[in-house]
């Protein structure tokens, strides 16, 4: 019985969503993610959704082989429950702080956020750092967008 | 002015450690991670590590064009204060769940987990589902360990 760790992965990170129609717009339609895999549970009540970007590095591979993945946890009910509202990591004692996304053209992105209404936490002009923005995604959760200037065309 | 959502990547996830000391250990001597970068802010007091794993998909990209790194930021002065704890997310209301490490054989994995004293917060045992278990960090953040069939010698 033997372990490599140089075979260990990071898989993927899971938060909890209040409303999963509105969670997948934001990480597909708007962030560019593909939904890889899902689960539903009717016996315990909850719905796992695998998003990732596809990209050469991990094309062919199933979603356990794979880096970069995002996993969004609805507890079903949530999506019409006034009193659910996640504690999304940054208020007293915020442990969690958030996930980042390389754009190709930080203000491009930012102008097309723009236009899917997206809550901005810090746009790219304010504060100190110029090069990130943060946006909020449908539960509060912040989402940094990082320019990768490889990336630019 | 164009922005190409095909290009977007999933880059990192950041949370808050309070000792750097106890962290760094925890990801990269237990669990296998490298430390790829980090950055020491002496003005604003904080610390901020990149961490991942290096494998062939990511070889020879620098920090900003991976996907699957972990980014630990530490806010000076925490290790030695009784009252930071942070809230780890898996409380009341809480948002964040863990992140995902997939290994090569999980009995294995563990059996080494237990030689470090490694907190479990599941064991594979545990529960209806045998194919992972739930470790904690020295902050108490959860930690999944998924076994790839495929990894397995």
């Amino acid at each position: 019985m033997a372990t490599d760790i140089s075979k260990y992965r990071y898989n993927h990170t899971m938060y909890r969503i209040k409303d999963p129609k509105a969670s997948l717009k934001f990480y597909t339609e708007i962030l560019g993610m593909k939904l890889l895999d899902e689960h539903h549970s009717d016996e315990s009540k909850f719905s796992l959704y695998f998003l990732g970007y596809e990209d050469p590095a991990s094309e062919g591979l199933v979603r356990l082989a794979r880096q970069g993945v995002l996993e969004l946890t609805h507890n079903h009910g949530t999506e019409n429950d006034p009193n659910v509202a996640y504690n999304t990591g940054n208020g007293e004692n915020g442990g969690y702080g958030h996930i980042a996304i390389t754009v190709d053209d930080l203000k491009a992105a930012c102008a097309r956020f723009d236009e899917f209404g997206v809550k901005f936490v810090k746009r790219p002009e304010e504060g100190r750092m110029k090069h990130i923005a943060f946006i909020a995604d449908p539960d509060g959760y912040r989402v940094e967008i990082l320019e990768n200037p490889m990336l630019k065309a």
